[in-house]
């Protein structure tokens, strides 16, 4: 039986490596993305679509009745989306979507969710830290999650959730700190940070896209932190980009004032490894030079 | 300035007495059920909605302007509830609501919660109960909770969500147990019985609807147990109906095998006397005579 998985947010930073991966693991993939794509991926099939728009989802998912839901859209707009009253929207569609998803047939959904859920002490994550979330993304995903959970139980949907730690790769909002400093480090451009202490769990996009095919192959239930499962701090991350790009003193540490954040967000990542068999293929430098490739790709493009 | 509430679920058997409460508490009630409503109640408008339609409900929020939303409308037909899908739905379409109420304008959100998103343990409940529902019915109602908690405090919204435990009185559905004794009692026919041991918070449906009038005109906020605070078995409730009809005999206690359920769930009507000053204005014994009044007329009705 063909194996058809409907992805959303495929046009997203994840979601557009996710594809290719659910492609290569045998799925026939239908991707929705709001905007309309010229792309031909092969063994993907595009939709345009809106999810906040119940009734055209609901419709579009009893069309294509996927055997699998790999859900990735959400708010993200950087700066934004942790406070954003659009994580009430996209709860609710997530919500809505699965509803559509388990009437239309479907077995096996697989959702994104955030380290952001846990209570940010300063050492987490683990299985004892407790779901407290400070912000309004997290409680967002959080209640989501809850629901979900009590859905699958009720209905024998198989139901995986994937936390999302700190993805970074080509493509990434270029706010965002590691894809600001490769753009910095690729333009030889000063760029203002904090003092680099904060400890982080950085993984490349085509890994957390990895994690989350294998998470749609897998039977594996509930919640699975996706990450390197190591910690690194971000000055580390900031100064291989500076040496990877052969500049030096771009990278202006402690420009930016101490933020009240936790000092640790490592995933823990056995659960991943044990019960899904998932590994990461890149090396944080590896993912880091092919980063700073694509900007310097990007930034030296004519007419960009 | 005027008060300006909007009730939802202004149908339902909670809803159908908090306008009236709201109107003599001084606020100009817009009530929106999904049937067309003839009633002319004083002071009250009626609007035809249905809240699942989250296009058609931001329109007619944005033009009511609220400054109040008392939010009672859920799913809640018995013996379905507690599982049925459709709570992912009244999930999604009470944090599209709270949006929309919010960027109307809207300054107070009282909200209906249940005594299910405890964890129902032998003795429950109190703030020292774990927030653990076991149903679908209760995770949609804490989920659902938790998300418009952070959205409250990020946005200044005023927030209260009452947990309703055992309501009872008129116009309750019949299949539920104290209606269906009622009306056992009032039509003398016998009525099969658990063991009657469970003791439980029953309170009489103006006195819920009351608590909910209080909050919305209170500034208080949080989480409230909307009950006596006085555990009763089920048993006393049964045979006060049997002795009220003047009747002996119609309950058969132990016909119907024991469920697994909690021995006793009784409410924590502090935070509601101390700081909201509600207090209920009807003995239990006063609530049953009242329903049974009920289901004499309803029963004895010509072509009822």
């Amino acid at each position: 039986m063909v194996k058809r998985a409907l992805l959303t947010g495929a046009g997203g930073f994840i979601g557009s490596c996710a594809g290719a991966q659910l492609v290569a693991r045998g799925f026939e993939v239908h991707a929705v993305a709001r905007r309309a794509h010229e792309r031909t991926d092969e063994g993907m099939i595009w939709h345009r679509g809106d999810l906040l728009d119940a009734e055209k989802t609901g419709a579009l998912v009893a069309e294509i009745r996927p055997s699998h839901l790999l859900h990735l859209a959400w708010y993200t707009e950087h700066g934004r989306f942790w406070d954003a009253p659009e994580n009430l929207d996209w709860a609710a569609a997530t919500l809505r979507l699965a509803r559509s998803f388990h009437a239309a047939g479907g077995e096996r959904l697989v959702a994104a969710g955030t380290c952001a859920e846990y209570e940010w002490k300063d050492e987490c994550c683990d299985d004892r830290t407790p779901l407290r979330p400070s912000t309004l993304y997290g409680a967002a995903k959080d209640a989501t999650r809850r629901v979900l959970e009590a859905y699958a139980t009720l209905t024998g949907l198989s139901f995986a959730w994937g936390r999302v730690f700190f993805p970074f790769g080509p493509g990434e909002q270029s706010p965002r700190v590691i894809a600001a400093a490769a753009r910095a480090a690729a333009m030889g451009e000063p760029m203002s940070c904090s003092s680099g202490d904060q400890v982080r769990d950085f993984l490349y996009v085509e890994d957390v896209a990895s994690a989350f095919a294998a998470l749609s192959t897998s039977d594996a239930t509930g919640c699975f932190d996706i990450g390197s499962g190591k910690g690194t701090p971000l000055r580390t991350v900031l100064c291989t980009l500076e040496e990877l790009a052969g500049r030096k003193d771009i990278m202006r540490f402690g420009e930016i004032p101490p933020r009240d954040e936790p000092a640790s967000i490592v995933a823990d990542v056995r659960r991943l490894r044990d019960e899904v068999g998932w590994r990461p293929a890149y090396e944080l430098r590896e993912g880091l030079e092919r980063t700073l490739e694509w900007w310097r790709a990007a930034t030296f493009a004519p007419h960009s």
